[in-house]
């Protein structure tokens, strides 16, 4: 057996089943290994940044890793960006990265590059394969990299000679390592905290966006008095009718300070203390007051929902949770805004939807407008590395093959991944894609608005426009083989995403709204 | 002054008048300061990757660096793959990456990340900015690294806080380290053994692939019999009617290996020693036969042209250079192929043109068919790394305005960088695309075969497969703003491509054509 074939042995062993592949002719021997490991599913993709976002997607569903194949330096730079937002989300991910022979690497042949300081910046473990004999246990080990917790992206340096060499052999699972438990003291010194009388909340992230979790918490809250909120850009929020309702913290550093103004007390459950995206002259960073003290009752890598769990039975022995209550907008009529979109969106929002949400600016009224919907997963943009949206869904589609997807995607985004929507036509996944087109990079607009540097002058005008000419994401959608049509009123909207939303396999729609900046 | 502002001015005041940007919040201030700088002309890119290659066709034609805009470390991440073939190919670039303000950074914000060692894969040449004060030096230091002999990519890291603090002031220019001069002794030890009546043949490679060091090489060959040969992917090689021809070195190993078999001598003037593309078990990595003496006359950072020059001044005095003479291919007629598709192109080829060749494996006719064609340039995949084709060219175009520009364009490759036909409609580009759709990766299908991993097993049909959904380049094409055609016979290529070079503005046709593997 040579070397591919024992890692695609090796990933299907440890139970990885699905490979997102933009191969080159280093990977062909994996390629090949495939045909004979057909459980292991191969999904082409037609850019890299869509297969590391699609298995950031697989990885979010599942919690399990998916495999990346990408190709030498280049190929794992264009997988970069999404990289960087899997590692944000704390998502297990294994990347193969196809490297020249061992023996050629001397040669610093055109396509020679330090793959491994590329990995690195965006890996939790990195491991470059010396030889066929040891790459399956090399794979073994970067699996369990990946799932342990709290979840982080793996790389294997997969030289060709390792693939093609004889006298490698699969490798059993490695133990992977559980989420850790969190010492009593910890909830004790928490409890107390929350005892004092004093206004507190609770940042949710990482692991407690889910709904033990978030039951726990809102034990807690209901007995407390806490508040509860959740980090900005959760990896997977679920929520809905039926679950507790959780407040995001805010983008702007504005708004998240005065959210926290009058907290004295933050306890974090798989939440890092939160801090400005950006910094701005003038604001700190850390974005919780001088006076609020901050509690760690768990890290991303902790049984964040037992913690909570403790914590509530020691301080809500008996409290009922604040359950969201079923409500939805009503079907909106008029101009097609982002608001009324995305009453539209609230009012049609199926059962068990995984939402993918990269509407950027024209995304604001989505949370208010989907809270009393049937419950349903959340998934944003964890790393702020835009182009993850169409990807992610693809990956999402294919974990979850019974649940519609809604992938609600700005226009200026869109764009960096946009052949992602050719994997949504060859696999035929069941994804409503929503391109909000305001012909603007509007968030930059809005940010430069704040920063200040807002005179409407010429460089600012053309960077920031997205109309000369127009997008138009219908021609493009129908290019890659995605059913699109093209909605100007909040009647076409609602009656296109209706029908999107009832017909299986991939459309797009493309809602013309202004700019709200 | 800002630091931003400082930053844009000493751009300028260097020479850099264009930037590709692709900015996010921390490159406001620099968008801001645009606007007191217009002649710094500033191009909307939708994705990185068109924004490093496009700087990369500025820097090929001019010689002089194009500046990029990119946001933290995914904005670079996106660009990785197209600076990787600028910096194969010695191209002057300078980089502008956006970071977070340095109080900020210790935060870990979600778009932190090691933006140092994303550029150090690349760059030749790393700075971060530390202080508003330094910033105009720092950029004028980056302008000369970038053009000092023999070009190379420069990344400045330009934190936020940097761009907005006051106290900046442009930098002037620093001298730009010329391309050094070949010692007499090293001209004279290749001329002695030019002259002992072996086999002998000349690389050319780097700088001296342009008109200077053709003729100089060509008389040396006529004087002597070496043969002339260029590296596999030259940057930027002049051909055509009335410039001496020249053998380009083939991609695969055994072509090239064939090619060199009985070469005594190769003097390399500008170029490398050639290593093989790509490992293959059982081939080795250098292609020169091992009884082959190889002398570097000129190395890339040398004044190749200079020397050769001074070479063809020993050992050709009166020596008449071989010039290749004007002939074109009838217009082809009958089933569109690779083959008759480059008849028609070979057949149309304007005077002038800059040809952009990322045609992969329908590319194989291409250079004989244009050889006799008016004099033009050719651009090719220096680095390997694909997706360049359709930024290269834009880069090119608005780098020579008054010449058409023709880009040669695989399917798949095209797929990497698809936005950059709207930079090719936002700027009104004279270029024309023609993409050479045959619907598989098929160079990869080539390989697999080579590598004997040929079998026709499902996960290689399915991964080098590009037919399922087909992809529709028309709608893509006219989705972003540029008027396209298909063509599936000779003559209708014929026709469109000569209406397409004959109208101004961008163009794009989808070519038909059957996969050759």
């Amino acid at each position: 057996m040579n070397g591919a074939h024992a890692v695609a042995r090796t990933l299907l062993e440890c139970g990885v089943e699905i490979c997102f592949a933009n191969p080159g002719t280093s990977e062909l021997h994996f390629v090949a290994a495939l045909d004979d490991e057909a459980a292991l599913r191969a999904v082409p993709c037609l850019f890299e940044g869509v297969a590391t976002g699609a298995a950031d997607g697989w990885g979010r569903m599942t919690g399990r890793p998916a495999a990346t194949l990408l190709h030498l330096g280049p190929g794992l730079g264009n997988g970069l960006a999404n990289l960087h937002n899997a590692r944000r989300a704390h998502t297990p991910l294994v990347n193969l990265v196809g490297d020249h022979a061992v023996f050629h690497k001397k040669y610093d042949a055109p396509l020679e590059s330090d793959v491994d300081a590329l990995a690195g910046t965006v890996s939790g473990w990195v491991r470059r394969c010396e030889d066929a004999a040891t790459a399956g246990s090399d794979v073994a080990e970067a699996v369990a990299a990946a799932a342990g917790a709290p979840g982080q992206v793996a790389t294997v340096i997969l030289p060709a000679d390792v693939s093609w060499s004889e006298g490698a052999r699969p490798a059993p699972p490695v133990a992977v390592r559980p989420p850790a438990t969190v010492p009593d003291q910890t909830v004790a010194d928490v409890a107390e905290a929350l005892g004092g009388g004093e206004p507190a909340a609770i940042l949710l992230g990482g692991p407690a966006t889910r709904e033990p979790a978030l039951r726990a918490a809102a034990r807690i809250a209901a007995a407390t008095g806490a508040r509860l909120l959740c980090e900005t850009f959760p990896a997977r929020l679920e929520r809905g009718a039926g679950l507790p309702a959780v407040e995001r913290l805010g983008y702007l550093a504005e708004g998240a300070m005065a959210q926290l103004r009058d907290v004295r007390h933050l306890v974090l459950a798989g939440a890092r203390a939160p801090v400005s995206f950006f910094a701005h002259p003038g604001l700190p960073g850390p974005l919780a007051p001088d006076d609020c003290r901050v509690h760690t009752l768990a890290t991303a890598a902790d049984d964040a929902a037992a913690a909570l769990g403790r914590l509530a039975d020691t301080v809500a022995a008996g409290a009922v949770p604040v359950l969201q209550a079923a409500e939805r907008p009503e079907a909106p009529s008029g101009a097609l805004t982002a608001e009324s979109a995305a009453a539209a969106v609230g009012a049609l929002l199926p059962e068990g939807a995984i939402v993918v949400d990269e509407a950027n600016t024209s995304g604001l009224w989505l949370p208010g407008a989907t809270a009393g919907a049937p419950r349903h997963d959340w998934l944003t943009l964890t790393g702020g590395a835009i182009g993850q949206g169409l990807p992610l869904a693809a990956g999402a589609a294919l974990a979850c093959p019974d649940r519609p997807v809604l992938c609600l995607e700005a226009d200026g985004s869109a764009m960096y991944t946009l052949s992602a929507l050719w994997t949504h036509a060859r696999e035929s996944l069941d994804i409503t894609t929503v391109i909000f087109s305001n012909s603007a990079y509007a968030i930059l607009r809005m940010e430069s608005q704040r920063l200040g540097t807002s005179a409407d002058g010429p460089a600012r005008r053309d960077l920031l426009d997205l109309s000369r000419p127009r997008l138009d994401f219908v021609a493009l959608a129908r290019g890659m083989g995605v059913p699109a049509t093209r909605a100007t009123t909040a009647e076409d909207f609602t009656a296109q995403l209706r029908t999107a939303l009832a017909e299986p396999g991939p459309h797009l729609i493309e809602a013309d709204v202004p700019p709200l900046f």
